[in-house]
């Protein structure tokens, strides 16, 4: 059995293994404040382009979203997501547990824009309302798709002008920076957003992801925070090796464009075998829609997840690749898939 | 400069890499629900003679006291805890960000018994104040006591008879269980609290926290609240295997023994060169008292926390040792000790 | 400028008034333990019929909500409402400020049933998402429509049977009741729910909700929660005279009488002159789609909610009523719609 | 049995309800929006002499506490209170509630000073403990002690000088500016703290406290806040002419006046008949220390709060007066009180 279901289902490269192995005897600072999280924290600044910015590096993509998001807002102030967000569906209110309402907006495509977040501002006109302040994003989105750089520009104009504050949730950034479509560098970001996070755990780490605040205001006391949250992990070089070693050289990107690339052969070979999409996707996450008769023949030998229900006799699924999927077996569920599609 | 700052100066004990090494490749379920996770759950359990506690793996301490102890109580609720304690003191409020107060308790060691619980239940008479709900204790305490079984039975006792829960925070349980004056197994500890956690991060882990809850009426839902708190790793093989590795034989308490065997060492050469100490502490931190001038002479080659003043010409430091605790550099340290307080 | 803006523009009705003079120099005890408020509850508990119910006298919607729903709670369940729910559209976030998610479903009429309930427990289905347990309705509702005593059976077995909790706001309970179209009597509702308001403030009171806890599993502790949100009047005797007032003859039910006879008469002239209505509402509010240019004209003398665009050339507007609305007003206002739209 | 219990026992000034009386059947905007909270907003900026501060206007005083504090603190940061404050003994975690920490201080007076902040700030040195930001005061104080105006300009001072927030809970700020001891003025307030509030309930309002934001950082969204904690009343009217009432003339002071009065009564005969006190405390609350056997025979005809064990035959007992409070009952009091004691 096969597993497509996620991007985490494997450890780490083994590059990431033999960097901890590496920093393991050394005497250092507890708390992130060890000389691997300093170095890790300098080149992604120099990667970046940005000396200005605050880095901490933390656990998960949840712990991540909490820290930032209830540390940016005042009590009454709300963040706006697309309602397939992961902060709105995936977080077990994580969120709201902070205090902060997050307000869902339908969208077609996982993402955001202007004129989505504009109808929100124009519903909430008075404090018998919470006060949007933040946009939450996710590139990639949770259905694959990606911002280009003149639709995070627009948001970010957008976002100045209305006073609001610009999160991009960076799980699944890898990927996103390594589509095809894409057209913006890692260091653009830092001036498009006013905070964001670089995933590990979905991208060859064992575990962190790197937030990047890019706004000043932003940035005081948020080692506090941290602490508050319980995110400052003890042995931060744990963290600190990690992220070290994805950006000393292209390892970050080499690991995404691996997982994209699988990720474009089953697209390819889908569309061969003349199957459409739930969305277009051109990052790690496909959503093809077979028939549920090929489904059941498939979950014999793969595991994915059946993602919704299209029609009487038509399902999508859900692929993921990662930096671990293995070439060999995407070839072999293609084969099954051709092979069953035609009995 | 060798350090006796903490307990977590280093990373992992090699054996621990191994077993991450050893774990890295297959193909796991996401999030705790992985072979690793239930073998060292099935495990553990077994170590507690008890099939019928749950246990989840978090990544530090803060992050296990904050989301058991806002699992555990309804909002009016409030936790009592020594002064000493670390919710109280070292969290950055994390108990009170999720809406607790934490009650503290001035003791002369660290440790609860039930005449201080009973002098603070006397005092919270009704509804215009918080009801004391949960109390915590450490073992080892922050400074370095212990409690014996028959404290820890007097506490159980007085818990069940005032409806109050009973909360162990085991950062450093494996140096309490190790110390020459406890009489306390790990087996007998669900009997005697509620929930408490096995510390893997200051002995021997790389991070890593065992919570064990015991009182049935804790248990449920609690992965909903792990992940609302944002202490659900994706890649939870790399708590599961750990803690697997642990107590697999007894390496757990061989570390515990060897940071426990520094630290006597210390203990016993400070009692020789007749140096007093601020409180009596048979675990892997001692606190002893020495003059200023020796103080700074040994601060140029070691690293620890001054912890207090205690007169004019006299402050009481902290020394902690761990499992990587070499002996070479304490007897070093002791020969400095003794030498330059000769002069 | 008559106000047909809500139901709260004047102060109390002059029995309340009085009753407040005649408590108002006796000594009495504070925060609620005073014996007009002792006296209230007693009568409200016979007027349910139910000697066990516990009821609480706080000041507002918004506030009973908060206290009730917090306190009902563990900290990942969520509460489940209409889109149109007072919780989570005008309270600020409030619920959401008590660390709880409000998961919001769209209704045709602002009501939920058992089928809209049925979509969210679907999709609701592990530790990764909130888990909802309370489903919160209103009755009436936002948008004037009312629960009858099927439908609110039918709710009640199936929150029975899904384990959830089911909380009525009735800021405008009295409205309901008195309904043309209404089956249920007051003291059918404790069988019906496990807690639920009856409003003052929208029904003659100058504040006051009485909060009925009929489930015996929410009501322990309960006055903590009211202390600790801020809830508890040092003066109690204003709620408790205020509802003994209400409810010791039939003012309660002769206020929301003449509300609903008010409103009738709009609707039934609104009705006559050819005009729709934006949904169905047989209690004190009522939403007719009224062309642009008659709304322009009437609001020179009239003042009202301009709710929500119709078409290019009509609107729906809301008309509220209340104890204290003046006939000879309401028949001006039916008078001037008709000649205006002559013209 | 007449009470000496505290200062909510009676209901309000007879001028006060007929205020409400005459402030009722006019139509008006809900809110507080209406025309008589902005003029009672008004009447209260002209008395400060401030006419840029904001006025707000809520219901009992956790209320303001718990609205304003959540409000003007990030997550991290905690409130310095004495020991015996009202938010860190007698809110219920009300504070603690909205996340926040209170760092509470020994004081032999209820009074905190710059010195004794200072060892708070000493003990907080990084983000493993939460950083203390509002230092939280009572005038009068909890035990009936008063700040002059020397004090509070050292207070302020220093909290500029730290960068901490100044905040004043003035339940009983009538009887503080009232004393024999103040040479405070309402106007020198809004230059000394940052906010503060002004209580009616405890000074012959049916309830209300009018908070006053002095510092510019602190206004914005406000209201926000009040709506979200559920502190906006529907008919805000009812807390408006209240104060209105209280400040147009020199009504709030003359009540604060008589309650004062009644206290000295108290205190000169208590002085007379040679009892001490448990503290010095020039308000309408006072402390004095009787035999155990007078107290007993006191309590047959007179309630009031039994505080403090002194000795094994004395105690200290709280007598609370109010502008309701009648002469001739003090007078019977203290004959009582003689008589027994001669016994």
């Amino acid at each position: 059995m096969y597993s497509f279901k996620n991007d985490y289902a494997e450890g780490a490269h083994p590059r990431i293994l033999q960097a901890l192995l590496d920093s393991n005897f050394v005497q250092e600072a507890g708390y992130g404040e060890d000389s691997f999280t300093q170095k890790a924290i300098e080149l992604l600044r120099e990667k970046l382009g940005r000396q200005d910015v605050d880095i901490h590096l933390l656990s998960g993509g949840t712990q991540t979203n909490l820290t930032a998001i209830s540390a940016f807002l005042r009590p009454h102030e709300a963040a706006i997501a697309a309602s397939t967000g992961h902060i709105f569906t995936h977080e077990t209110g994580a969120i709201e547990a902070t205090g902060h309402k997050v307000i869902s907006v339908e969208t077609k495509d996982g993402k955001l824009n202007p004129s989505l977040i504009k109808e929100v501002l124009d519903l909430h006109t008075d404090e018998h309302m919470v006060k949007p302040k933040l946009v939450y994003l996710s590139n990639s989105t949770e259905i694959g798709s990606i911002y280009i750089k003149s639709e995070l520009t627009d948001l970010r104009d957008f976002c100045k002008e209305q006073n609001l504050l610009l999160y991009m949730d960076g799980a699944r950034l890898g990927s996103a920076l390594c589509s095809d479509d894409n057209d913006l560098k890692l260091s653009d970001i830092p001036s498009l957003v006013d905070a964001f996070y670089i995933g590990g755990t979905k991208n060859g780490a064992l575990l962190g992801e790197a937030l990047v605040i890019c706004c000043n205001s932003l940035k005081e006391d948020f080692r506090f925070h941290l602490k508050q949250k319980g995110a400052l992990l003890a042995k931060g070089r744990l963290l600190g090796s990690q992220f070290y070693e994805l950006f000393r050289d292209d390892l970050f990107f080499e690991l995404a464009q691996h997982a994209n690339k699988m990720a474009t052969i089953l697209r390819e070979e889908c569309s061969n075998a003349d199957f459409s999409f739930l969305t277009y996707s051109p990052s790690n996450q496909i959503f093809p829609i077979l028939p549920n008769a090929l489904i059941a023949e498939l979950q014999k030998n793969y595991a994915f997840i059946v993602w919704e229900k299209v029609d009487s006799t038509h399902s999508a699924i859900r692929l993921v690749t990662s930096w671990a999927t293995k070439e060999e077996e995407v070839r072999a569920f293609v084969e099954d898939m051709k092979k069953s599609n035609e009995l």
